[in-house]
């Protein structure tokens, strides 16, 4: 199980609360971005799946209950609350975005309203895979829409933070637009589609590349891909051609792939292989798509690794948590903090989705739709209520179908590879929503 | 288990050298960095004990297997290839340097010499598990090398890969020079110190932050660390101060924290709290540390998250494993790749480290130390022989120990933050290995 993979604050707060006997206050967190990069300009939400599997299976083994009673910073704590730990369950509520839904700064992806112990202890391994996985979809729509219509493939397990952090880069860059995998536990568990070349090993451990092509076109015949940079990449096209046999198409792993990419296309059409496939991978991105792209290079696939799977020019999300509303006693009492750049905003929001701006307003809102127009969409939806699902969540093939159909809504300037000096897409905050912030600030500068 | 958490093309090329009959010929990898990051003079090899862990207990199930023979890629596969993989064990060789062992380009981490297959199969763990650590470890050092005496908290686990790249990020954190974690599963699994202070949920679950204080201090006793930047720093010090209770410390998470530590130490101090410290944490790094430390800011511990549990500005450490050899029938084969700017060096390699400088050997040499100087040490050493562990790996305080004692011997410029103009430690090649390349580049070119 996974409740100890949390901050130690988590647990020595969830004691505190238990201590000042706060057990049955209820409060409300939201999970959200502060700021977008400078090199975003939206976020696609991901890893709501395992959020929601983490808070419906979260569990302390008595094990490890026994070994926290042992540890220095919990010798003040009284017994009973490593007993209520053996009985701990999620009984709260979660309101969540879909997966594959675009958010912005400042918007509630994800909130939580249950006994604070319940409420507090999540948060670390939340915002882990929340923020992870949100990076890595964003990251893959990005380079699906600089390919304009060229499939992306994720090869990255290998560069991945982790094995298992390669397993959910595959997940999350499928739901953000690429077409498959090359990580085989990814096609197995989440059932994602999934490709795969030959290394240069393989080329390597036979006496000759052409002795390697001819066995690797008799294993897979028609889904043959050659990999022919291993020495002299032309000489490598030329031997794949004279081969004669059916084959996918070659692989590109070095060198300048525009210019390489144009002669090993004459190649395989003058040997009669016009159908043949070229697939280009090596230290690829949007960036350097965008160029070959330009340059019209005659590539047909992408197999993009170790840039998408770590996210790498934006390599974590800066996601946080934050309480909004406790309530004590049945009295609500919206929180907030007024750090120096840190300010959060009090109170359970919603995000309204209209066909050209995004309104938070306060949870309790029902905002009224401009006659005529399509009616705004409430984008935070009720996933867990009183510790259970509410309904089975969209699958990964849905998420990602609703990630693409959510961006093409969404001013053709939010793709971008850059930030627009105008924000391509307006979020303000409701009257309601500022009146509260204002009474809140004012309560709090009074109670000083 | 682990065992499809790989690339598929290890899986098609497997069956590949299943057809081709070749599962007696043993392949030498070598796992090892291409080329060092402009902002890295070194990387710390990390990773070691769980790449261990992964071979020793390589396995496929019989569900996994049936998932796999049901795949189109796997159509043209003989069924014996199926029942090899149920009796899957890895029985090999490895060859590793020590967990916190500094090393450079080109230098091997790791060695694998096994029937081929079984050699190819764990490629995608490998470089992920050890690529991701070794990053981690070595930006810890340079951060805990910056910080100057002063400790290094690691508090990543929120912005890193997925929760379970947190947990390995807090062992290579503590391995390259941290003092300990937050993450409770990373003390509870590898005995690493934990520590913790408390967040702005906890302030704000109070009436006031004199009544949050109050409880935590009743709570933490002499190890409270009061969060005083919830709503206004200096008065949340002044706060803290007026309890009159011990403390550990204060913990500053916003604003500019040279001005406010210098503050902030004023007040603890007129209060009598001279010995409470001040621990600062948000978005800290090794150069934000170097500006606070070059401004004397009366800092005693920094807790640095992002940037160290994703090694933001070198998120990957762009790790290759690649065959040097290949022995068919008794016959060695040195293999190696010419491709542009991504050539190999063939033939199995051994790291001799001399007081001044590394030379990258052939695996069978015995070079000769100068008289009289400390004889040279070669750096890659059995740990795993014919699919057995040789000896217990040392532990992961003794993997810290090596990595601190190592840096200690190693230049002082090797430290600097930046790539000095000159590389600060040469890394040479031996003759022999020198004459070995040129004789396989020989006979490649000979054989085209």
């Amino acid at each position: 199980m996974n409740a100890l993979l949390t901050d130690l604050y988590q647990l020595t707060m969830a004691a505190g609360y238990y201590e000042a006997g706060k057990t049955k206050e209820r409060a409300t967190f939201e999970l959200f971005v502060r700021r977008l990069p400078y090199n975003r300009n939206y976020y696609l939400a991901c890893g709501i799946e395992q959020a929601v599997d983490y808070l419906l299976n979260l569990r302390f083994t008595s094990e490890e209950v026994d070994w926290l009673r042992k540890q220095p910073q919990f010798t003040r704590v009284s017994p009973g609350f490593f007993d209520s730990l053996l009985d701990f369950r999620f009984t709260g509520d979660v309101f969540a975005v879909r997966e594959g839904t675009p958010v912005f700064a400042g918007e509630p992806i994800l909130t939580i309203r249950a006994p604070i112990i319940e409420a507090q202890i999540p948060e670390t391994y939340l915002l882990a895979t929340i923020g992870f996985q949100s990076s890595i979809a964003t990251k893959a729509s990005r380079i699906a829409e600089t390919a304009a219509g060229r499939s992306v493939v994720e090869f990255g397990t290998r560069r991945a933070h982790s094995p298992h952090a390669g397993l959910l880069a595959g997940r999350a860059a499928y739901i953000g637009g690429c077409t498959g995998t090359s990580n085989v536990e990814c096609s197995h568990r989440f059932g994602i589609p999934m490709f795969g070349t030959s290394a240069h090993s393989w080329v390597m451990s036979f006496s000759s590349e052409r002795v390697a092509f001819e066995q690797l076109q008799a294993l897979l015949g028609d889904a043959t891909v050659y990999l022919i940079d291993s020495y002299d990449t032309l000489q490598g096209a030329r031997t794949a051609a004279e081969i004669g046999k059916p084959m996918w198409g070659v692989r590109l792993d070095s060198g300048d792939l525009i210019e390489l990419s144009r002669k090993v296309r004459q190649i395989l059409d003058d040997a009669g292989y016009r159908d043949a496939k070229i697939m280009a991978t090596g230290d690829l991105n949007e960036y350097r798509i965008l160029e070959l792209s330009a340059a019209s290079a005659p590539i047909d696939v992408y197999g993009v690794g170790t840039d998408l799977a770590t996210s790498a020019d934006a390599p974590s999300m800066g996601a946080v948590y934050k309480m909004v509303e406790l309530e004590v006693e049945g009295i609500k009492r919206y929180t907030a903090k007024y750090s120096d750049k840190k300010a959060t905003r009090p109170g359970s929001k919603q995000v309204f989705r209209y066909s050209d701006h995004d309104m938070i307003g306060c949870s309790w809102e029902c905002p009224s739709c401009p006659e005529g127009s399509r009616p705004c969409e409430a984008l935070l939806r009720p996933t867990i209520i009183g510790g259970q699902l509410v309904e089975p969540l969209p699958d990964i093939h849905a998420a990602r179908t609703h990630a693409s159909a959510s961006l093409a809504r969404l001013p053709k300037a939010i793709k971008s590879l850059y930030a627009p000096e105008d924000a391509p897409w307006q979020v303000v905050y409701s009257e309601e929503m500022k009146k509260l912030e204002e009474r809140v600030k004012r309560n709090y500068g009074a109670g000083r």
